[in-house]
């Protein structure tokens, strides 16, 4: 329903950020970068609770070198969090890192911003772009930071040319963010930044407080942006463990329809077609189905073969009943004919077998 | 920063919904109605948390019959939800409701709302009108609700009727409300109607559940239209006691710059002409004043009397400091001159000379 922005597709690691993918969930560590094993470990906790890209402080040569190890032990794109000394990206960069956040404006100079991006370039890893309200605040000094209007517009004026300045390098795999403490300048400055460029944006407001009012201003901020189509990756700062913002991101793209929670079955409306119990093969599979499934998937529980297969096509996978029997259905294909009384027990074994599958790929 | 949807005005008793008010934060009582003493006093702890506006649920002529006692006990407005039976409504404004809430597609016939309609208008109460997508759903068949945009549709058609039909009444003070389980179509059935009438709306998004998810649903969306100016009174809806919903309701006000919350202190940048220690100032005024202000309150504490006093006019009380002497301002007026090292002292002390004063008002 959400008509989203066209924007260009970005990679870290294996995760697409823009260009039509789905919104995706990213969080921050928490740990010293440096200690592998529990940063490690909180990683391994995150990507459990459907993390998809994390982030790791970078504030010193050893957390730079420790990022090898860290990414061969964990499934997620691993970017690395830069402040003031490009020689840290570039370590992070020879490490494996899968993309670095730098504030250009914080760097020493244009020449530091160069050398990341060259070493960016041939890693083949992407960059993000991060304006905080904070720095430019700094860097303009407080006056100019009485209006939100105005502080937006210093922001995107900002990344502008952050952007225009790496684009001059023949460097294209940008990500931007554009965040403030409040909403109204976080709301401002993506809307103006999403209207004159195509960046892919990564969306969240800074310093959102503790859990209890931090939820309701990032749901705000990156919920209005999201409900208007702008935004591609996000993530919630809570103060506190990073375990909280995972729930809250991925609750926020529920809320919006942009990801689906679990199982959701589909079923359709009876009609004078319909020559089976649907109703009851409805609960039927609604109470064999485990609580929660290890992806989102849409299960089709149809009355006929009429319009059945169809909508079972669409589904992940679905059964559709006719005359005493009817049809199972994964990925739009028709796997095969069931009698009706062992049409729901097809349909949870057909899906406990998919879960299995991707525990396969995936692990 | 937020351009709101210009709006009619109705009243709740002496709160003002629409025309401009403020976005007023509304909660229902999960008591029965018919137990008084448990009623008053849920209400009476959801004001002090900030409630603006109660509703009640009118399930039986008892409980439309609690409502004069209730009413004479607590200082909100009251608002009676009616189902079904316009009598209900009729009882409850007989003993005093300064509001009924009805869904006029659940009463009896087109002359039960009539009379309901009638009967407000001689109390000089006003209505909202209630449209929920359950309601349209179960009236217009499973069929239409497949898809998001039809079922938005509906709410908007169903509740234009409504109001067209109230107002042939010859009675205009009507709120509305179109909520959905879901965010988006809570979404465009208030974009929709937003933009096709100048009624106030009451926004929510109905079974948002538990206080976790609900939060976050709430937040998405009510915060998303509030975000857009859509928006003049807001209910949280959560599964449990009410008086998270108030905390959460203030909460995505506050995100949004729509209310200021307690005390904010403004203070400017030093520059070449600060002969006092500003910082310092500040510290103490921090230091000195109450966690909570009675209402929001901006406080400036400016280093000079060059720009100071221009700054302090914008606030609702602040100091601007001299050469070793400053002034004290509240309401835009300089009261009097004090020694910089009693400053802070006398500003505390304005402050808290303006909450007594607030207090004599309102109690």
């Amino acid at each position: 329903m959400i008509e989203r922005r066209e924007t260009r597709a970005v990679f870290k690691g294996r995760v697409q950020v823009g260009g039509g993918a789905p919104v995706s969930v990213q969080s921050m560590t928490n740990t010293h970068t440096e200690d592998i094993a529990a940063t490690v470990e909180q990683i391994v906790e995150l990507t459990e609770l459907g993390c998809q890209i994390i982030r790791v402080a970078v504030p010193t040569l050893d957390a730079a070198k420790a990022i090898g190890s860290i990414r061969g032990r964990i499934d997620l794109p691993l970017v690395a969090d830069i402040h003031f000394d490009h020689r840290l990206a570039l370590e992070s960069i020879r490490h494996g890192a899968d993309g670095v956040r730098i504030n250009p404006g914080n760097l020493s100079s244009p020449e530091a911003v160069a050398e990341v991006v060259r070493a960016a370039k041939d890693a083949g890893i992407s960059i993000r772009v991060g304006v905080n309200s904070g720095s430019v605040r700094e860097r303009k000094g407080l006056e100019v930071a009485r209006h939100d209007g105005d502080l937006a517009e210093l922001m995107v004026r900002s990344a502008r040319e952050h952007c225009e300045m790496i684009e001059s390098l023949g460097f294209r795999d940008i990500v931007v963010s554009l965040k403030a403490s409040d909403v109204p300048t976080t709301l401002a400055a993506n809307r103006a930044f999403a209207e004159q460029t195509d960046y892919p944006l990564h969306l969240g407001v800074t310093e959102a407080g503790t859990a209890d009012v931090g939820t309701v201003k990032s749901a705000v901020g990156i919920g209005a942006l999201l409900a208007e189509g702008i935004g591609d990756t996000i993530r919630v700062s809570l103060t506190g463990r990073p375990h909280e913002e995972v729930r809250v991101g991925h609750a926020i793209l529920r809320a919006l329809g942009l990801e689906r929670a679990g199982i959701e079955i589909v079923s359709c409306p009876t009609c004078g077609r319909c020559e089976i119990d649907l109703a009851g093969l409805v609960e039927q599979v609604r109470d064999k189905l485990p609580e929660q499934a290890d992806r989102p998937l849409t299960v089709a529980v149809m009355g006929c073969v009429v319009n059945g297969p169809g909508e079972a096509a669409e589904a992940d996978v679905g059964i559709a009943g006719g005359k005493g029997v009817g049809f199972l259905f994964r990925d739009g294909k028709k796997l095969r004919k069931v009698p009706e009384e062992q049409l729901a027990d097809a349909l949870v074994r057909e899906i406990e077998a998919m879960s299995a599958d991707d525990e396969g790929i995936s692990r």
